[in-house]
């Protein structure tokens, strides 16, 4: 490891323990060093408080002049609550500026860099570029796009199959297993299912962890089909928000309202339009969705390009059956080389089951 | 690692490094050690040669006295070409010996332990029997029952489907995971495809890798439907066999045999029967089968119990498709509880694949 990536990773190492604390800014980490000594470290902590920089300027006080600042995202230009860090940094004479990102927010990325290369201070980027990219991922889509970062999960057998061909689906994972998927909820600002689990498994789809966050729950129903008495609709223990179609029953959604759910309607004629739901929950400051659908619900999004993130946990088990439901159904592609590739990928053990993280590559099609 | 652990993992070392030359008997590595010095090694290198553990006496000669002999397989208790292991050891004076594992075959196992201690010996067992259980697993099994071990591979997508809707299925897997399947092909005596597979692919089943040693050929066809035209009936590359259910095509089955291809009847009235199979594979002496059928064939031999080893490769792609085949197929379990949970699983890395492995356990259900 080199010097450089030495105070990065303690600076990412920061930002990355400040996880579901900044919302919604993204997890921002800096480490000052002079003389070979750190004489500084900070991280933002809170909206609306202390940017990472001034908190490890701060802390390095008549130390930071001369000094190297290792920072995981590009400092801002703009007059926020403490001013734009790139001058505080200017001002605390630094010498030397490490980034690992530029700003995700193409319009302003490098004014930062610009401010300090202004004032004659040397400035690296791409230091752990990839690792600061990756800590930040939900916020450098919803940054640019307005529209949430899609993780698509699903809990399934060797075979890939979520349910025996009777629809026995329980339990396929591990407690390991299932309990991350409560942090992974516990992550997102909304969760999504088809009205096929609500009528099948009748979830309560919140974060049962300790200080877990329950989710904003998203229910796709074309028809409003979904029962009454369905524990989203009763439980109150989150918002409920169901996306239907253009031909669902009007007098449903009156009954619905008055329970107080928000009914959304979708430009798709029969099914629910999965483009709408992601645009209008991007129009509501929805930053993260978790997507715990079924196969078609699945294959909706992924066909759509949708799906930012893939996370699947395999269990180590094998039930066969040409009519058992797989996690990705729908039509599927027809020539192999039109499968979507994944990329940046991951796995490793949890319990007895293994996890599998990878990134839908769309622009080879 | 413990000494002993040190010294039985050079043994299971120089005991590994001969796999493929020792056929039909099993892979046997063994060291002496006196005074703390490694004072030979040896090897089982060849059937119809000496066994490690007179390989490893030879070298260390005079200084075996007094010694610790470590051994992955239980010295031997019969008077082979070389006489009896376990007679060798007390002769040269050993004070002390360590073994992985006790004789597969559970009708000797304990013999060779026995004359040892009738002689005064200090026997240890057990230490890194895992790895030497593992390392000859084929012979473990053949030697015991006369069936052959049965490898199930497949080489899938993370939905787990072989094709897509269309049933296009070229390349799924990266160069590297084919590469390694075939070779798995040339360490297996057999490879066995279905009738379905010929026709749509017309594979070779040949062990394309530096000094490969092809398979034999086994082609399940319940009707004798095998074009004569196919590479597995002209190429003469290695031996092939047909099996058959009692309703083949008699006039065909001449016309093959004048070929050379050898057809075998099974009981099953419509499908071959797997089990008549594996029974009769074993009698021919052959002692490990390697299957790459598809869903259909898989599922039958995974519902008879006939798997004994599951080795997929996962190929980071996504292609859905409710009709697309999956690898495992047949009318599957009916209860999630009652699906196949496979042990002592393994995944790594090969390419951009990934490499899973893991032994179904049948014994709960």
């Amino acid at each position: 490891m080199t010097n450089d990536a030495f105070y990065m990773d303690l600076a990412l190492k920061n930002a990355q323990a400040m996880k579901g604390q900044t919302d919604p800014n993204p997890l921002v980490g800096s480490v000052i060093v002079n003389d070979n000594r750190i004489v500084g470290v900070g991280a933002h902590l809170k909206a609306g408080e202390a940017h990472a920089e001034i908190n490890a300027l701060r802390m390095a006080g008549d130390q930071a002049k001369g000094g190297t600042i290792y920072v995981t995202l590009e400092p801002c230009s703009h007059h926020g609550k403490t001013g734009p860090c790139a001058v505080a940094i200017v001002e605390a004479g630094i010498k030397k500026v490490v980034i690992a990102t530029l700003d995700p927010n193409p319009i302003v990325a490098g004014n930062g860099v610009k401010i300090l290369e202004d004032a004659g201070i040397e400035v690296v980027t791409g230091v752990m570029k990839d690792e600061a990219r990756k800590m930040n991922e939900v916020f450098n889509k919803f940054i640019v796009t307005k529209k949430p970062f899609v993780t698509l999960k699903a809990g399934i057998t060797l075979d890939g199959k979520v349910a025996s061909h009777t629809f026995s689906s329980k339990w396929i994972t591990s407690e390991e297993a299932r309990y991350d998927v409560h942090q992974l909820r516990s992550e997102n600002m909304a969760i999504l299912v088809g009205i096929n689990t609500v009528l099948k498994d009748d979830p309560a789809l919140t974060a049962r962890i300790p200080n877990g966050r329950n989710p904003i729950r998203i229910v796709m129903d074309s028809s409003l089909r979904i029962p009454l008495e369905a524990q989203v609709i009763t439980d109150k223990q989150a918002e409920t928000i169901i996306f239907t179609s253009q031909s669902y029953d009007k007098e449903k959604r009156k009954v619905l309202e008055d329970l107080n759910i928000i009914v959304i309607e979708t430009s798709g004629t029969e099914h629910v339009n999965p483009l709408d739901v992601v645009t209008m929950l991007g129009e509501k400051g929805v930053s993260s969705l978790f997507i715990e659908g079924g196969g078609n619900i699945n294959a909706a999004f992924l066909e759509n390009k949708l799906v930012d993130k893939v996370i699947l946990y395999f269990a180590p088990k094998l039930i066969g059956g040409k009519n058992a439901p797989t996690f990705l159904e729908g039509t599927g592609v027809d020539q192999m080389t039109d499968a979507v590739d994944l990329i940046d990928t991951d796995i490793q053990r949890i319990g007895q089951d293994f996890k599998f993280i990878g990134y839908p590559y769309y622009d080879n099609k």
